[in-house]
């Protein structure tokens, strides 16, 4: 996809990085996905890349592997030519040494060789490394390949998984070039568009089911995948509600939680809350108003060298403020996000790394990613949610993604419970519960001064959403 | 999806099944599928339910078991209640005892209960039944049930995979009821609908990948999943060709292999293969209409107690008589289809069974579903693709889709080793080797006394294609 000097450059940020880590010699081994059954062995989801190979590696090449020694720098690709059978049914392959030419590896050997080097190591005590498999197939060929098949034993394949590599691979991810920040912004752009033609489109009458399948169909006219499953619901509340076949009324808000995906695999993210009707009811435009300063406020703060977790806190401390101010919650906002209070409409964390992943290498596992071995992850109710805390970079794309829920379930047992009953006005809040949930989420690339919004304009205020869903 | 009494009906029909196979008592244990991670574990490939579990059992819910008790006819579901996290996330579950109502079992009980049941069994020795799994994490979760875990054997699992169960199974879910054909034809009658839109929307300079898109696209408006991955080329020779960049031109031919899949799992499968310009060329148009003779010859033989083995020779035969005529064969036809001549040209089966799957039941065992006991696979080059083979019976739902390609590589090797040189002109095959690949495929469903196409007309003549492209 990018230039073989890109792979290159790319794989040298990744062996400094593990260098700065104390890691300067041994062999990292990374294995392309395979295909994933749907219904039947072959019968298969559309094949979907791994990520850290799409970044590493940079081949769509299905059920491949990839060595790199770190002290050289050396690394080469394991792949196997196609049978006549192969070809009769999918085709003549990329010629393999012009793929390994224009990845920028050194060469290309069988799948049967990597085998050997995995073997070979193993009997010399070198040190070998791997990612955590996330796929369940991974594993089990990452057993085989280390020798510890037929067992799928976590742990056995746990002593090739070195904390220190993850974190500097993420190091070397987590900071995109300009190129990747192309991409993600052409994939936020598109998604933008998908949310805006939904915005103008979408009536009284309509499914939530009907309202996914309309993302999924422009979706893929524009040639892209989705990022991840849409949301699309009038039940803004559960977070990541399955759309259903409820038909939206114009008394409803209307909630959209939708990506596209580049066809190289950067991710977009945006959600956007509406009116179904031509407005908002009074207390749903409360609520967005209060959402809206919240994440005007987070927007403001974001700058490198600012860790995202003081970030969420002024974003949690807007919102407390702002539900104060229409009676919902009550005394210090400080105290009531101290306390977690303000957790009870606002339980999830202000966002996430964007990339290759639409939560981005949380593969590799979040606390790696997100905290890094800078910060611990609080276990306080809401906080334990919040994906991204560390000090954000210059290179760094993420979301920002505040909401205000009212969940029925949690209501009840707070106000049983009796938790944080100083700060929160129970009573007042009951009359308030129908409001639902909202969400207005953007994505932003950390800059050497500030932040950038990616993508064109694309205005939430009450005014605009009003005025969008009024012109039909 | 359908009515309990109509799960009930359908375990007793495989009960019947098992007993006339000499299987009387014992458990059989089903495990619905779980979610499927797409780019890391948490980013999951839309859900998709096992379809034998659709078929037995009857819920779209995922992670859950089921037990048949084969002596009693009882069973019960397996699953488990939500957290209050759950619920926050993904919403309030439907009532378990409700759900197990609705679908005709006894009751509903945690899982760790299978857990129990299957441990209880094991100990007394009684017999277990299961079916061949065709996910890693299928496979995993049996092993962990039957207490073979954390090894992934497939040798453990298979000594409760017994013939006779999958056999019976088959036998049962071959034959669709009027509610499952019904399920079927609307499939059908969408994918018509999809095929018919391109045929009239599509334009020389739109790609492979366009043509895919677009499919997808409509697809999803209409709230249809894909049955499997489209196959949209101008590459008809190579058999699943991935939709790729290339931009149709006004000379190409182009084929569509592509199905719609219903919100309840059954699924439609045609393939149309027509001209990009108004017109194909002489050489295409020749080929066409031959391969439109075999596919009328061997839909007017469908019949119940006819052996589809017999139909594909008889589309066979026909293909090779009118490449005959065309002069690229020679000698006998019998003789050439009897010696795999024909296969060059033909070398695939002529259909499969359809229903929950496109390649019904194929996760099962391609033999136990096409072959049974009755016949055995030929090892013949072209014959050995054949997915259905035996006798046809009232119910049964299967597709009729003759091609004939000049695939280079084949050609290449065949001429190379002169195989059946006899009955091959290869000169003036290599002068008609532009022709591609074409393919005519459509769903039939054998009755009482014949067999009937789903869905609605589709002419395929070269007359009515012809004119289709040319009123763009």
């Amino acid at each position: 996809m990018f230039s073989r000097e890109t792979y290159i450059k790319k794989r040298k940020s990744f062996i400094r990085a593990l260098n700065e880590r104390g890691i300067s010699r041994g062999t990292f081994i990374l294995l392309a996905n395979g295909a994933s059954p749907r219904n039947y062995q072959s019968n298969c989801y559309p094949f979907r890349q791994d990520s850290s190979w799409l970044y590493l590696v940079g081949t769509g090449l299905a059920d491949c592997g990839y060595a790199l020694d770190i002290e050289s720098g050396r690394s080469y690709l394991y792949a196997d030519e196609q049978s006549l059978d192969d070809v009769i049914w999918t085709g003549s392959p990329p010629s393999l040494h012009e793929l390994a030419y224009s990845i920028g590896v050194e060469g290309v050997w069988p799948l049967s060789a990597l085998q050997s080097l995995v073997a070979e190591r193993l009997a010399k005590k070198e040190p070998l490394f791997i990612l955590p498999p996330y796929r369940c197939e991974q594993q089990a060929r990452l057993a085989e390949l280390f020798g510890v098949a037929p067992s799928l034993q976590v742990e056995a394949l746990g002593r090739f998984i070195d904390p220190r590599v993850i974190l500097a691979f993420v190091s070397a991810r987590e900071i995109k070039d300009a190129e990747e920040i192309d991409e993600i912004e052409r994939a936020v752009t598109a998604t933008k568009t998908v949310h805006e033609e939904l915005l103008y489109s979408f009536e009284p009458g309509w499914t939530e089911k009907a309202a996914a399948d309309y993302v999924l169909s422009r979706a893929s006219a524009m040639g892209f995948e989705l990022s991840f499953a849409t949301i699309a619901t009038c039940r803004g509340a559960v977070l990541h509600n399955s759309p259903t076949a409820y038909a939206a009324t114009a008394e409803d808000t209307f909630l959209l939680d939708a990506g596209l995906e580049m066809p190289s695999g950067y991710a977009g993210d945006l959600t956007t809350t509406f009116p179904v009707g031509p407005r908002f009811g009074a207390q749903a435009r409360a609520i967005y108003e209060v959402l809206y300063q919240a994440f005007g406020v987070a927007a403001a703060t974001l700058a490198p060298g600012v860790r995202f977790l003081d970030v969420h806190t002024q974003a949690s401390l807007t919102i407390a403020d702002g539900l104060k101010s229409l009676g919902l919650m009550r005394g210090d906002p400080h105290d009531a996000v101290h306390e977690g209070a303000h957790a009870l409409f606002f339980p999830h964390g202000l966002g996430h790394q964007i990339g290759l992943d639409v939560h981005d290498m949380e593969g590799l596992g979040e606390d790696y990613v997100g905290y890094g071995d800078e910060l611990r992850r609080s276990d306080q109710f809401g906080l334990r949610s919040l994906r991204l805390a560390k000090t954000l970079k210059p290179g760094m794309v993420h979301s920002v993604e505040p909401g205000i829920y009212f969940i029925p379930q949690l209501f009840r047992k707070w106000r049983a419970e009796r938790i944080c009953q100083d700060l929160l006005n129970y009573d007042i809040i009951e009359r308030w519960m129908s409001v639902g949930g909202m969400r207005i989420e953007e994505d932003w690339c950390i800059t050497e001064s500030g932040a950038r919004r990616l993508g064109p304009a694309f205005d939430k205020t009450v005014e605009a959403l009003e005025r969008a869903r009024s012109v039909q």
